[in-house]
């Protein structure tokens, strides 16, 4: 079992902490937001009434399920019946069960690289081989030609795996890339795993274009869903996992109950969440703008750094002037800082799978607001300079 | 991926309910019994002033760990320090990843049989043979002598797993069990991966002896842990794994990272729940105490019925007049009631993994107050009648 990448430097972080250094943490994708009050009063009102805080079915509680079809999925137009909805302990757990129920030990599954690094941890722990489609930071992170995606099919091969808005790139798929991706999908019958979380995050004036919609591909996808991010409620744990396949909707509530239930409070939070105004996620979205502007400007302006523009989620993918881009991020924790502050952010190198891609690259999480965000670059571009010139 | 040996009969269930039919669920361990008011309360206080539901720590709320530690396992004899305590997903997670730490694909693990499904479950899912050394219901189920586990060691061995006290059989481990148990681990060089969830529900008048307290297996024990049961909180979805042995405790760190954290408004009840009066514990445990021996004596008196007396946990197996348990109890949810009335069981033979083993043996949980449980094992009694004398 690897070490979480992302939560690896953590005793370094928490040892800053200890010498009196205050870490900003764009290493995260923890948002500061805060939870519609909708959400909190819900599981407020439950337990009032509360005698005991029983199991639910293995699916999640049907009200959920309805609501979540009715109040959101329509609204957001993907056509679901609530029995094609099943709810996840987390978008973790969903994507974790999409993964064992599209592929057994010894398959492969095609994965478009940077990804969210758990994905091959998991694969890792049920045996995936995960073949990566590269993608560039300089081109934006677009997706190339399905002939790249041609080239890695084998007869093991199982599924594509993405996430749309993507996590750490910020890339955004197009209807043409996600219509093209789910041809190829259908051509070769492999489950498209679609990992939609951050779909509340996009900042062209586009709709999200979801892979529940692409034609002619119902029987192949397999939506991941979750509430951490859309109201702010990472630590509620509740996500979903939404497939047309019956087949996979049957695999899925095998999976679920041997873990017997999602956690109960947290289903109470998500049934309240769906009331959430539409001035919520708007006023949410421009929050993001404004952090996704700032932060892209500032380390644009630092020499030597590249960094791209998202157009959704709340990452961005930056080349530094460094070759171990783990090595100075280990360095900012454990040896510098700035009257008492210092700036942690994810090494991108474990977000790829193909070897040494990424090594000079950092994910940076525009997660602080803006006030806090200007200060923590500008202490990551004081240690930049630092480190390289005694390099 | 095997469907829920304990669920599979639900489809069955929910048409009887359709039908109009009530249905005692005697199914499953899903107990009636109030939650502790300090638990819900602190949950709600929580909400009161919360701003975001962020992540915790992987490893939980370090408040929680300390308190658990303090407040309930140094109280009943237990003495670890919070960094040997880890909050999981409920149970089911704690199992689950020790069952990953102890074992790789290939190795195998011994059970003491009967034992709680869902280990099959996990160790098909993860390539573990179990190996089952075999009780009997005759024989109160009594752990046999060591060289019947010593019969089952091969160089894969890595494991012992139980529950004590057992679900399905009721069994409570003694002392003297234990520490057998245990020398036999630490001379093979065996994890013993304890399952106490249902600690807090013993009906002898000795002290529940944990297998952290067996002399010299400090670094073999793995114990599991859960506030379902112990508070009437399934739904909170909290458990956790503890261990004196630091690489085990640094592996569940790695798989607890993969998931991010366990649920936030369920780690605040389990919070509030340390509180819980001793009263409570009391009250609960004399209720237990009253269903049990309803159970246990009305089971008895119907002809050919013989219910092993359970003197931990709210089950008992009880072997029945027929030759497949589970034919039968899908029998009487689909073709029998008594004025709209019937009862739901489990059929035993996949808690057993000797073949055959159990097939005539049920699994009856006595979660219901004496009045319904009288009035479900009277219809059961009168199904039973019925459906041997039609044969």
């Amino acid at each position: 079992m690897p070490s979480s990448a992302i939560r690896k430097l953590v005793p370094l972080s928490d040892a800053a902490s200890a010498r009196g250094v205050k870490v900003y943490h764009l290493n995260v994708g923890a948002p500061d937001i805060k939870s519609p009050s909708c959400a909190i009063d819900a599981v407020v009102d439950r337990c009032k009434s509360l005698h005991h805080l029983s199991y639910t079915n293995s699916a999640g509680l049907i009200e959920l399920r309805k609501a979540m079809v009715e109040k959101y999925y329509r609204k957001i137009g993907i056509d679901i019946a609530p029995e094609e909805l099943l709810v996840e302990v987390a978008g973790s757990e969903a994507f974790s069960c999409a993964m064992q129920i599209a592929a057994d030990r010894g398959d492969e599954i095609i994965v478009v690289e940077p990804f969210y690094t758990n994905y091959q941890t998991f694969a890792y722990l049920y045996g995936i081989t995960l073949k990566a489609v590269p993608t560039d930071i300089r081109n934006g992170f677009a997706i190339p030609d399905i002939s790249e995606f041609e080239k890695l099919v084998t007869d093991r091969t199982r599924a594509v795996l993405l996430s749309n808005p993507c996590n750490p790139s910020g890339k955004l798929f197009t209807k043409e890339e996600m219509c093209a991706i789910g041809e190829f999908c259908r051509r070769h019958d492999l489950f498209l795993i679609s990992d939609e979380v951050y779909r509340e995050f996009c900042y062209t004036n586009e709709p999200h274009f979801s892979a529940m919609n692409i034609p002619g591909c119902e029987q192949n996808v397999i939506l991941v869903d979750s509430v951490s991010k859309r109201y702010n409620l990472c630590g509620a744990r509740i996500g979903c996992i939404i497939s047309h396949n019956r087949e996979v909707m049957a695999a899925a509530m095998k999976f679920a109950q041997s873990r017997l239930c999602p956690p109960v409070f947290g289903q109470y939070a998500a049934l309240g969440a769906l009331d959430t105004p539409q001035s919520y996620f708007d006023e949410v979205r421009q929050e993001y703008i404004r952090r996704r502007d700032c932060a892209v400007r500032l380390l644009n302006e630092i020499p030597g750094v590249y960094a791209s523009m998202p157009y959704g989620a709340f990452y961005t993918i930056a080349e530094l002037p460094v070759e171990n881009a783990e090595d100075f991020a280990k360095w900012m924790l454990s040896e510098f800082s700035r009257d008492s502050r210092t700036t942690m952010i994810t090494p991108a190198e474990s977000f790829y799978k193909t070897p040494h891609a990424g090594r000079n690259q950092a994910r940076i999480a525009y997660v602080l607001d803006v006030p806090e965000l200007e200060d923590a670059i500008s202490i990551l571009a004081d240690g930049l300079k630092q480190y390289v010139s005694t390099r």
